[in-house]
């Protein structure tokens, strides 16, 4: 008997990867052009020219053995060292390079954060919808998901849900803003809101409750009078767990961080962890010529103009043809409430117009499918009369 | 209170890590060129002119959208089908690319397998010698440890050792050859007898078990003499965690593979398995530039010379100065006999003379040190008095 809890993850794949392998055996047959695949969010803007100048540079002139060599296991000292300073002088932090963890990208982030911080049975609350996997990092780490739902329809924070989710054993909370698959941005009030909670529940109790901030669209907001509160400004145990794959457009180099707040007074204890998570699940290093990459280009984002007017073209479209939608202020997603109770039906349906929608049920919420507009513009254009027929086809 | 086992494991680093920080230090203190650093296994030659020229064409002529794009999670279907050819025609395997999946380094491809083959409780058998993080692994999938010894003095494959430490939990046993720390490499009369006694035991007692073969060292062969049989023409339920960190001397950029041999009927399941652990690990692919990259790199090497050169001048000057040395046929280590009892405090007494060895207690086996040669062959000239002067001493 192999490790069935495994074995089946393996075979179930998650429905946005059954639907983008949908896809692709579709475009085999009726062409690439005629199907709609909003499946994946795979960034569809290329990395901006830095990057490559930055690869070019960094692979020309640095001793081959220093460049491809391990570096320690937390992550070189000097790129840690510029990641941090910028953090602080982005939010007003005080982060030193001690705070900061090289990662292979933002799934490693969570389980090597959620390794570190839960023991067996302890339960961690993730606001829905939320992306899917978490149950898995979760539930590997050995804990328990327990959703808390958003407000209907426009997918903020609802604080009843939120109260009504904590328990004594509750361990973290993940909040992932902007939002997949909701686009939607908490504001500060939201924050600060929740952090109070936390705050006077873990102190009635007696635990202790970190903030887990999932954080892989933070530069993707569409509007420069958004603002995405940093949580370690209003929470002391919580924990940033970034990707460059969406800001840089590298999701397949596998590069992020963890960054641990030193305003909590275990904030050693919880980077040990850190270490000690990151070397049970087998993360020697994060890739050396990628760290060295960042280190040159952090504050550097791709095109993101490009994702802004294909939300505008889609929503003004969508709503034309009669389809409610939460407005994105941030990431390349939109949620869509379906045109029957059931989401998955709806999805079904669309595919008859080759528009790839993924139901929302597997993010915890029923009724609403997801686009990833991570797409040319120019499929979105030839998507439009699909999505007209579709809401047709309701009437 | 948080996960005490990671932070544990994060704030006691391994003996390795350890040594290799007091000789940072050190260096600093006295001057790099007065400490003779034995302690880590990061190779000291440089990868080899393909690789530089490789990463230079691809990072030139390839889309970047593709290029730093999600792979599939099992890794680029070209770049397993190109393994997979390599694999079949060296070993005369039937390997198709669905065997093969892409992992960030030797670490994961253990954690990983073990993570897709382990329940709770399961053992998984060593020989010792072997590399200390394996008791780590093991027991992050669950798994426990059961140590068997190889044979004093020749750290060949003890069999009664294996038969005593085989029980009906048995679950897989790993084997790593060329070995670390012992530079031991198994011959074929080894590998059949080990493979019909796994073979007998299982079907006497109805289990199943797994050799996990752990091959960072497999082109790290100093004699085109000695051959290191490849385990799936021996043993059906057998599972190859192979890297391209020393052969390629790439260690930092975390890239290899699993293999899993479709002799056994049930490899479908295993590979589901490890798809799923890798999933729930937080591993979404290998880097894809680096998997572009070992695709046309794959059968070429470092300069392997300069290790066996190490390997003979080390070994000569030791023996005459009266040390008992274990004869390294590959890898990049040396296992020597200790000149009192206790290897710990001989590896004390070695920092006197500056000479930084690892004792061999954390791999197992006891009055031995570790000598890692992946060192400038001046450096190792420069040393040389240092053990003379620690043999004297004992005299």
């Amino acid at each position: 008997m192999l490790n069935v809890k495994n074995v089946n993850l393996g075979k179930v794949r998650s429905s946005i990867r059954e639907l983008f392998e949908y896809g692709k055996k579709r475009k085999a047959e009726i062409g690439e052009e005629n199907v709609y695949d909003f499946s994946l969010g795979n960034p569809s803007v290329p990395a901006p020219p830095e990057v490559k100048s930055a690869l070019e540079e960094i692979i020309a002139n640095t001793d081959p053995v220093a460049l491809h060599g391990y570096t320690s296991a937390q992550g070189d000292f000097s790129v840690r060292k510029a990641i941090a300073d910028y953090i602080n002088s982005r939010f007003s932090t005080t982060l030193s390079a001690d705070c900061l963890y090289m990662t292979c990208g933002a799934a490693a982030s969570l389980t090597i954060t959620l390794n570190a911080i839960l023991n067996v049975g302890e339960e961690v609350v993730v606001l829905a919808p939320f992306f899917p996997e978490y149950r898995v990092f979760v539930e590997n780490a050995g804990g328990k998901l327990v959703v808390a739902e958003c407000l209907k329809d426009t997918f903020r924070i609802d604080f009843k849900q939120i109260e009504r989710a904590l328990s004594p054993k509750t361990k973290a909370v993940i909040i992932n803003s902007p939002n997949n698959p909701s686009g939607v941005v908490y504001g500060e009030e939201e924050i600060e809101r929740l952090a109070k909670m936390l705050e006077k529940y873990s102190s009635e109790h007696g635990t202790e409750i970190y903030i887990i901030s999932d954080e892989p669209y933070r530069e993707l907001v569409f509007d420069k009078s958004i603002k995405v509160p940093y949580i370690m400004n209003y929470y002391k145990r919580s924990i940033v767990c970034y990707s460059y794959s969406k800001s840089l457009s590298l999701p397949g180099e596998r590069i992020g961080y963890i960054a641990v707040n030193n305003s909590m007074g275990e904030w050693e204890e919880v980077y040990a962890g850190i270490c000690g998570a990151g070397r049970a699940l087998g993360y020697v290093c994060a890739p050396n010529l990628f760290q060295r990459l960042v280190a040159k280009v952090y504050d550097k984002t791709s095109d993101i103009d490009v994702y802004k007017s294909n939300r505008d073209i889609l929503m003004s479209a969508l709503e034309e043809y009669g389809y409610s939608v939460v407005r994105p202020d941030g990431a390349f997603y939109m949620f869509v409430k379906a045109l029957e109770e059931d989401a998955v039906r709806f999805a079904e349906r669309a595919k008859r117009y080759e528009l790839l929608l993924v139901a929302g049920d597997d993010f915890g919420a029923s009724g609403y499918v997801r686009i990833s507009y991570c797409v040319s513009p120019e499929m979105i254009r030839r998507s439009l009369p699909a999505f007209k027929s579709l809401a047709e086809s309701y009437k």
